[in-house]
C-alpha cells in the first residue's frame, strides 16, 4: 500500500481522475455528443484543469499524445479494456504490461476486476502480476471494481458496492472506483469496508450539473476520496466550468451548492441539455 | 516438511490462527454481526492476544495493516482465494506470488485446495508451485483442504474429511485445514491419516462458547493440533474471552469445562447472542 | 507511436502496401485469376513498382523470398493469419515472433485483431505483445482491424469502421487498415477517429480501374494515408499499370481521373476483364 | 534412455517398486484392511526389505518421510496424481516439479498417462517436460501407462497394453508399468513392443499369493522386467513374506511353486483370507 | 529456408525418408504383417539403404536406438504425434522440445499441421516456436501438412493438398509432406504452389510394387522432391528391393519401368502378397 498522500495522483488525499478510455470501451457512440472529444488531444488539453489530478487513458493514447502532456497532467495508464463489440462472458484483455507502462512515464496503474463474472478468477490472477509489477515500480493501482455477471441482477446495489470496494483492500489495490450505490449510508458503508484502500466514485453517464455535484458532494462526506469522470465532464460544451464546480467539492470542502455558485456551472448546464 | 515445533506460526508444536479473510471469500455479510470487524485494525488487536500464533489474511489486507502489526502477530499470507460473487465451478484465484509473500514478511502461507472441485487438477498445480517456491523461502505451508464438487453430497462426511487430511500429506503441506467430521473417533482417524502433517479444524460459523470449547476439546483429544477461527472468534462482543478459553484448551491441555471457568467466557456468551 | 514521416514503410507519410498473405488466408483459389502469381517471385517483382512502399507477407514466404529483394522493398512481416480451412470462430494464429520478424530483416509488422471475436481478449493481449516487442526493435506496427463475429451483422457499417480505427489508436498501431465503409463522410470520421494512428484502407476483392482509384482518390481526400492491396493489383495481368494510377493518386493528389489519363490504366482494364 | 543395469532402482536389471501412492489416489479406503498401514512408516519398514528397488509416493511423503529411510530404500517420485473425488475427464496434476525430485534425493522419477483421454495430449506434453527435465538430472523416467477413457471398453485388452508399452518406448521412458493383459502371450507381445524399454507388471488389488506368485512368474518369463506392486503387499497381514517370495521370482527365477515353498507364503495365505 | 542441396536429409537436392512413428500413431497393428518390424532395430537397419536421406521417429525410439545408428543414417525427429487411442478433435502433442532433439544429434525435425481441425491455431502457433527453434540449431524443418476436420470431406482432394503445400510455404516449412492428390497434373499444381519449400509425397498405406513406384514416378515428375515413406517399405518382407526401386526413380530418374527391372522388386511383390 502507497500512502496517498505523497502520489502523484492525489492531491491532499484527494483525486480527481478524468478517464479517457471511451474510445476502446463504447466506441464512437461516446463522441457524438461532443464531436471534438473524438480527439485526445481535446481531453488532454482539459486534463490541464487544475482541478484534475490524473487522466486515465489506454496504452496507445498514451504513447501518442501523453509526451506533449507529461509536464502538465498525471498518467494513470488503465491496463485492461476491451471493445463493446465482444459480446462474450464479462472480461477485458490485458492491453499494456507494468513495465511498458512504467516506461511510458505512468503515474499509476488502472485495472478492470469484474467481480462475479466467470472470468473473475482469471481477472483477479492478472491483477496479482498487475499489482505485484506495479509494487516494483513503485506506481499506484486503481481498481476499477465493478461486479458483473450471472449471479448479479443489480450491479448497484449496496452490498454489491460494499463488497467492490472490499475486493479492492484484500486484493491490494491503494484506490478502488466503483458505482455510487445511490444514497450517503451505503456509499459511507463501501468506503468504511474498504478500510485504508481510498474509494473514488465513477462518473457516469450524464446528468445535470447540480445533480451530478450533488451526488460528489454527498460522496465526499460519506467518505470517498474523489472521483474518476468521463463521460459527465467531456460531453459537455463547457468542461472547465463543471471542473471548477467538482474541484470545489472534493479539494475545498464546498457543498455542491456552494460550488455551482462559485463555477457558474448551473447556467452552463442550461445550453448544455 | 518443516518441523512445528520451531515454526513461528506455533506455540509447542500448537497452533491457533486467528482467520480473517472474510472480506474476500463471504463479503460484507460477515461483518454485520459486529460492524467493527469490517476494520482490519480491530482484528489485529484481537490477534494480539497471546493465544494467537498467526492471523491469516490476504495480501491486501497483509500490506495496509500488517506493517503496523509485525512485532505483535506472525502472518499466514493467505495465497488464493475468490469472491462469493463467483458462480462458476468450485475454484479460487492465485491472489499473490510465493515471493511477494515472502517479501511482506509472511511467516507462513495458505492455500485452498478443493479436491473434487473441476478445477481439482489445476489447484493441485498451483499448488505445487506454491509449496516448491516456499520451501525455497523455508515457509510453511498450510493447505485448506476442502473437498467440493458434484462428486460430494456431504464434505463433513468422516471419510471425506480422511481424505482432506491425507491430501495434505500427499501433496505436501506442512498444516492442513479441515472442517470438524463431527465426533472424536472421525477426528482421530483424519488425524492418523495425515501422518506427520499437522492437522488443525476450521472454526466454522458462530456457535456458543460451550459447544465451541468442547468441540475444539475433542479435536484436541483426537490428535488435532490445533485451531484456525475466524467468525466464531470475531463475530463475538468480547473477543478477548474466548481467546482466553480457546488458549486453555488448545495450550493448556485444559478442558472446556476448565477453560470456561477460568475464563469467564460462558457469561459472557450469555450477552452475546 | 513512431513518426511516420521517417519510416520505411512509408513515402512523404504516405504508404501503399502490397499485401500478399491470400496463399495463408485464402488458398490456391486467390491465384487462379492470374495463375503466375502463386509464385511469390511474380509479386516481389511486382514490389520493386516506385508506388510500393512495402511488401506483406508471412514469416515462411519473407524467409524464402524476401533476401533476394531486400534491396528493392521493405518487408512489412504479417505475424499472425490462419487458413480458411479453419471453421472455428475468428481467430489467428501467431505465426511469427517479434524477435524473428527483426532477424528477417522485417521493416513493420502486421497483426489482424477480429475485435467481436470470441477470441477477441485473447487476440488483443496477443498485440499488446507484439506490440510492446516491436517497438524495442523500432518497427512500426500495422493492426489489420476487422471486427467479426456474432454481434456483427455487417462488417463495413461506418460506426463499426470508425470503431475498428479506434481500436488501432486505443491499443497502440501505428497505422491501421480498415475496410472502405462506402463513402467518404464515414471514412472521414474513422479517419478522425484515429486520432495520430495513420489509417489506410483495404484494397479488397477486384473491382475495375476506375472504381477502384476512385475509391482510394476518396480515401485519401477524406484522411487515409494510404492504401493496402493484394488482389486488386496481383489479379490484374498488368499490375505495373494500376500502380501507375495508385502511385499518382496517393503520392500525387491527382484525381483519379487524371491517374487512368496518365497511366492509361483504363485501356488496360478492358483487356483485364 | 538410461542403462537399467546401472540403475538404482534396479538389481541386476530387475525392478521390485512398492508402490504407496494410494492415499493421494484412492483415498483412505485403501488402508482399511490393515489399518496400520495408512502410517507411512509402516511402508517404508516394508520398503527396507531386500527384494524391493524402489518405494513409489508421492510428493508429500518423500519430504517428510524418506530422510530417515534413504539410505535403506531407492525413491521412485511419482510426480502426478489425482485423487477420486475427481469427477471429470481421466487426467493427473503435475504435483511435484523434476528439479524438486531431484532435490529430494530421488533416484527415478514416475509419471501415469492417459492414453486415449481428452486430456492425452496435454498429459503427453507434460510428460515431454518431465522426461526432458530428468535426463538432465540423469534420472530414470517410468511410465504409468494406463489407457483409459470413451474410446476404451477393457483397458487390459491385449493390444491396449501391447499400445500401452509402445507409448512407454515411443514418448521416452525407461520403465513402462502396465496392468498384466491377462496371459503370458499378450505379456510377451506387449514387452516385445517396447523394444528397449523395460516393461513392468502393476500388482493390482489383492489376490491370494499363489494366483499372484502365478502371475508375475508368466510375466516374467514373457519378458518383463518386474513389478510394481501395493496394496498386494501392504494389504496383507505379513508382507515380509510375499516379498521373500517374490524376490525368488523376480531376481532369482524361481518358479512360483519353487517360491511359495521357500517363503512360507501360502500358509500365511490361508491366515490372511 | 535452409538450401537442401547442403542438408544432411537430402542428397542432390532428392529426399527419401522411412518414417517410423507408427508406434505412436497407429499402434501395434502396423506391425502385423511383419512383426519383426515392431523392433527398431530392423528399422534402423533397413534404413542404412543408400536410398534412404534420413530416418523419422518420435523421441524415445531416437533415445534408444540411434545412437548405434547415428554414422548410417541421418535422424529426422520428429516433434509432434498423438496415438490413435485419442478420439478427441485432430490434435497432436509435442513430445520432443527442439532443443532435445538438437541434444539428440537429429539433422531435422518433423511437425504435424492439421489445417482446418479446431486445434489449427493452437498447432501452428506450436509450429512457430519449432521452426524458430529450429532456425537456431540450423535444423531444416518438415512440415507433415495433413489438412483435417469438420470442413473436409476429402482430404486428397487436389485443392486441398495445395492448400497444405502453400501452408507449409507460409508458415516456414523447408520440407512439406503431403499425400499424393491422385493424379500428375494435381501433384505439379500443389508442387507450384508451395514455391521455394520442397513436396515430398507421403508413402501411404501398402500397395504393390507397380503402382507404388508408378506413383512416385508421377509424384517426382510432377515436380515433388521425393518421398516420406514407412508401411510401403517396411511391411514388405523384402523392404531392400522396393529401397533399390524407389533409389532409381527417384535419385537417377529412372522410370518404374525401368527401376522395377533393375531392382527386380516386382518379382519380390508376387510373394509379398
Amino acid at each position: 500500500m502507497l500512502p496517498l498522500t505523497d502520489s502523484p495522483i492525489a492531491r491532499d488525499g484527494k483525486i480527481l481522475i478524468l478517464a479517457y478510455d471511451h474510445g476502446l470501451e463504447h466506441g464512437p457512440v461516446d463522441f457524438e455528443p461532443v464531436p471534438e472529444t473524438m480527439d485526445p488531444e481535446r481531453i488532454f488539453e482539459t486534463a490541464t484543469h487544475d482541478a484534475v489530478t490524473a487522466t486515465a487513458v489506454q496504452k496507445g493514447v498514451a504513447e501518442a499524445y501523453y509526451p506533449s502532456y507529461e509536464d502538465e497532467t498525471n498518467l494513470l495508464l488503465k491496463l485492461n479494456g476491451t471493445s463493446n463489440l465482444w459480446m462474450g462472458e464479462h472480461d477485458s484483455a490485458v492491453n499494456c504490461s507494468t513495465d511498458y507502462a512504467a516506461e511510458l512515464g505512468a503515474d499509476a496503474v488502472g485495472f478492470t476486476l469484474y467481480g462475479g463474472s466467470n472470468h473473475e478468477v482469471e481477472m483477479a490472477e492478472e491483477f496479482r502480476e498487475i499489482q505485484e509489477g506495479a509494487r516494483e515500480h513503485d506506481l499506484p493501482v486503481v481498481m476499477w471494481s465493478y461486479p458483473r455477471g450471472q449471479g448479479l441482477k443489480n450491479d448497484t446495489k449496496p452490498g454489491v458496492i460494499s463488497y467492490a470496494t472490499r475486493l479492492g483492500l484484500e486484493l491490494g489495490a491503494d484506490v478502488t472506483k466503483v458505482k455510487y450505490p445511490g444514497d450517503p449510508d451505503s456509499m459511507e458503508h463501501a468506503c468504511a469496508m474498504a478500510g485504508k484502500t481510498k474509494v473514488i466514485m465513477s462518473g457516469g453517464s450524464k446528468t445535470d450539473d447540480r445533480a451530478f455535484l450533488e451526488t460528489v458532494e454527498e460522496a465526499m462526506s460519506a467518505g470517498a476520496s474523489g472521483l474518476a469522470v468521463g463521460r459527465n465532464v467531456f460531453q459537455r460544451e463547457d468542461p472547465e466550468s463543471i471542473l471548477d464546480g467538482l474541484e470545489q467539492v472534493i479539494f475545498e470542502d464546498a457543498t455542491a451548492e456552494e460550488a455551482l455558485e462559485a463555477s457558474g456551472a448551473e447556467a452552463a448546464t442550461a445550453t448544455d441539455d
